[in-house]
């Protein structure tokens, strides 16, 4: 993990749900739930293969023209959305019972990989405070970029974007 | 994962921190730190390694007679204990760096497991309120087992205790 990555989380003055949802190596949804103790909704706002460009390929370490699953999703508890998800994942490397569940949409990665009893990790990349552009209505959301590795590869890249504002005070 | 141990959990009514704590399938160190934004002391209250008996060998899935190692600790985050966790290790199972940091008092389980890049999966087991029997000068403790599982075998299991009071007003 990157030193900085827990230093400069620790150092943003947002509520500690917030900081903990954008913190935690385990399952968002899965704190998420805990947190509002309400059920979680996915909801897929896109989702399309690509072939891999250069920038895509050198991220997931694959060969250029490989296909990568692309997925957005937003995660909704209580009508309230949280936490806004993209993922890619390369196509070739998703055990098969797992490419399946992530072509179903609405279901949630963690759940994916807890219900096939996938052993990974989670490898922390950026986090920071940005421009919201308008998401969630906020000024400003945090953002914070890892992968799920998987037998040593890169088995799904996220980025995960979560308002800042009092939503969070459960 | 069992189902109930998610309702369960949700059911009660205690600190937020709390029951996100008691209910990640991530790093409880990790959490603690970015919830309490203090760095955490793993205190060890002991360590001893054990030949296993019928029990411990039906819950590990290792014959009688393996050596295991037990390892008991507290987890203190500003002076203040907020987790009291014991952990069962089948010593044949461990990478052997894995062995050497476990061995090695107060390192987190967490952090060894992240700094050897070991893919894990967490499997929840019980959960439930108890009886405090002191611990933390409290009345009742959540008290809650699960296996880290990695090459599909009990890697750890681990028993954590949390107090049921207010100092998860965080």
């Amino acid at each position: 993990m990157k030193t900085d990555f827990l230093e400069k989380l620790k150092s943003f003055d947002i509520p500690t749900c917030l900081r903990v949802c954008a913190g935690t190596d385990g399952s968002v949804t899965f704190l998420l739930e805990i947190m509002t103790r309400h059920e979680v909704s996915v909801v897929t706002e896109d989702q399309h293969i690509v072939k891999a460009d250069e920038q895509i390929a050198s991220l997931l370490d694959i060969d250029v023209g490989d296909e990568v699953n692309c997925r957005t999703v937003t995660l909704v508890a209580d009508g309230i959305p949280y936490v806004y998800a993209r993922s890619m994942s390369p196509i070739g490397r998703m055990p098969e019972a797992v490419r399946r569940d992530m072509m179903r949409a609405d279901i949630p990665i963690g759940k994916i990989l807890r219900d096939h009893g996938i052993e990974t990790r989670r490898d922390f990349d950026k986090i920071g405070i940005v421009n919201g552009k308008g998401l969630f209505g906020c000024d400003t959301v945090l953002s914070r970029s890892y992968n799920i590795i998987h037998k040593s590869t890169v088995l799904m890249r996220i980025n995960e974007q979560f308002p800042v504002d009092s939503r969070w005070n459960l």
